[in-house]
């Protein structure tokens, strides 16, 4: 019962057929191969200002990955793609590039498959149950919402693909777009879990001085620790405000960088909901009740954000309608328990690489152990009022038994 | 000991000249006086899609704001101005636009206590004390920082004055602009407290479907529940990051709504800070000790995320350069304690005003208790980690010693 089993979430990749169409491409996002560092630099933003960010094959080779997770003790992974995803595309490429992607990313785990199996002392079960994948919807403007409904059918019937990846802009407008509503109601039909992960950021558009980030260089940092989570949050807030969690209870949505900024300002939007005539009686339920609904990545770094959102996902039930006011149970109680149940552990991988005394990446990894990788296992450990069993849940449990592993 | 003083660090007002002012121009912000309900509406951004706010006395009429005190038992207030604040004007008429505002507010404080002196059973000493302000400095482009630290000056000479309102767009170039530094030396200098209040919000310039906040009506939930946390964060984060508090380590920082989104995201931008190599070896400490340096209001709606605030600030001391890694203390342990001292209650009054069942505004309210305010003053008493005196300590002692009252 107590032997760790560590399941990786939230860990990317390209496929090989998709890094050489962004290699095609002269606008981006694409990959530019011929910068002055020698390294290939995919730039994803109209607006790049940088670049691009470094790429290369711990996106795409499988051995690196698999050599990553040995690494890490990591016994599944479950791979996605990286952004940009496929929003980029006319609608018919979309539809096109998503079924290739979703049949890579099915060779991509029958080929960590054998080499599992030709590692030492591994049974060939074991090894086919290691790398799992999200699949990818066609999610781009003019796209038939059928072909999106057919795509979650193929993914379903996909032996490796246990879910799809979701970025924020659902067909252009957004993930409360009403059009997507049959997207909603099959993936719940299906079971299928919708890994919800931030795309564009927010503030990007922002590069005049008077802009969200200002005009002194911080390099990413500001985009990427404050940018992507703002974007979950954002596309988080609409999918509840548009009543989707009413209408689909059971769509398992899990939430990337621990929903974001979402957690910690769920009673602010509870308040703002409550006072704003557009918007107050129009859900079954406080705001806060349906952040029990969702799941999370424990991708936070630190043991006191990951309590913080445990202790608001399990508070959901004080918010169910016609739940009699219950007080607050000391020292979290029960409530604790049924927070740390949605969460799981993941690593971001291939971001955040190890870096030299001087930030730069050691680009020939093959032997580092990842700090990122172990900032987030510590964080789990870390948490003081978390049981043993609790743990254990963050680190595989939960997500095999959401994942079906 | 144990008598509960309440203070109310966050609660704006307009001043009478600043709303004539408002009413006066011909493009935002600006009242418009002539809107088809019969009400004044404030509208601050250039692109304001809605009519604007509802604005009435209870904005600038002091007896509005003591009957409001007197209902909820607050002993003392913090009054500020609300945005918008004075970059729309050119650089002189933001200068003498600061100076009147300041001399306005000093009026507002004493024509205050007046009408606690004339209340029943009020000692004169007891009613001086009950209405403060933060001034304003004239923080526009094109000002001379000169004129910045000076106002400073005559704010910290102002008898009931006590600190100042802090938009983050500076001079035009946000917080970390360099051309700030004798600004922030001199508040550190005077003591004075900033209070860091977000202002234009993120987003609003995402008005395309594709955009943040997308097409679909939710009223101003989105811009107001995240968009304003958002610009904190990022405000906060930049000075930050520009090395403020390196240099200026007894400058006082309040935070409004309780360090935004930023406390949750605090180890990610750690992760973020230590694997760029822009700005991985700029700092003194990792970027979490300086949430330790900082002040919150207490104004988050709910218990569990004013702990995880309190949680976060406390572990702050874990991350000060050259400290070996400490273990994370079972329950939270002293590190409680060190949190919650810099936590103060907030009612952000007179927004979220009570509604009817449909969400409208109650306008005549002379008698009605604001849930608004019950909610945070519950938030307070329902954290289940918090000692009694603690608590006490948020309610109002942490701001009494802050501010001197």
């Amino acid at each position: 019962m107590s032997k760790r089993i560590l399941v990786d979430c939230h860990t990317h990749i390209y496929t090989k057929r998709l890094v050489s169409l962004l290699r095609s491409r002269t606008v981006n996002p694409r990959i530019h191969t011929n910068s002055p560092d020698g390294t290939e630099k995919l730039a994803i933003l109209p607006q790049e200002v940088s670049g691009g960010r470094t790429v290369g094959p711990q996106y795409w080779d499988v051995r690196n990955k698999v050599s990553f997770m040995n690494r890490h003790a990591i016994d599944i992974s479950i791979v996605s793609l990286a952004n940009p995803w496929l929003d980029f595309l006319d609608a018919p490429q979309a539809v096109t590039s998503a079924h290739e992607c979703n049949a890579d990313l099915e060779q991509y785990c029958s080929d960590a498959t054998e080499l599992f199996a030709s590692g030492k002392g591994a049974s060939e079960v074991e090894a086919a149950r290691r790398m799992k994948a999200f699949g990818i919807m066609p999610l781009a403007q003019g796209v038939d919402p059928k072909e999106v409904v057919s795509s979650l059918e193929s993914i379903a019937a996909s032996p490796s693909l246990c879910g799809a990846i979701l970025g924020s802009r659902g067909l252009g407008k957004g993930l409360d777009d009403p059009e997507l509503e049959p997207v909603w109601a099959k993936a719940a039909e299906l079971g299928l879990v919708l890994f919800l992960h931030p795309h564009y950021g927010v503030g990007a558009d922002a590069s005049q001085p008077s802009g969200l980030w200002g005009s002194q260089d911080n390099g990413h940092v500001l985009p990427l620790a404050l940018g992507f989570p703002f974007e979950t949050a954002a596309a988080t807030t609409r999918l509840i405000l548009a009543g989707v969690f009413d209408r689909h209870p059971n769509l398992r949505l899990l939430v990337a960088h621990s929903g974001g900024a979402l957690p910690i300002l769920s009673s602010r939007l509870a308040s703002c909901v409550a006072h704003d005539p557009h918007v107050c009686n129009r859900l079954q339920h406080d705001p806060r009740y349906y952040l029990g609904k969702l799941y999370y990545d424990a991708v936070a770094y630190g043991p006191e954000e990951l309590e913080a959102v445990a202790n608001i996902i399990g508070r959901a039930e004080r918010y169910r309608s016609g739940t009699a006011a219950a007080p607050v149970a000391k020292n979290g109680g029960d409530s604790v328990e049924v927070g740390v149940q949605r969460m799981m552990f993941g690593t971001d991988h291939p971001f955040f690489p190890p870096t030299k005394q001087d930030g730069t990446v050691i680009t020939d990894d093959q032997t580092e152990t990842w700090r990122s990788v172990t900032e987030n296992l510590e964080a789990i450990s870390d948490v003081p009022a978390w049981s043993q069993a609790a743990k254990l849940g963050v680190f595989g449990q939960n997500a095999v038994k959401l994942f079906g592993l």
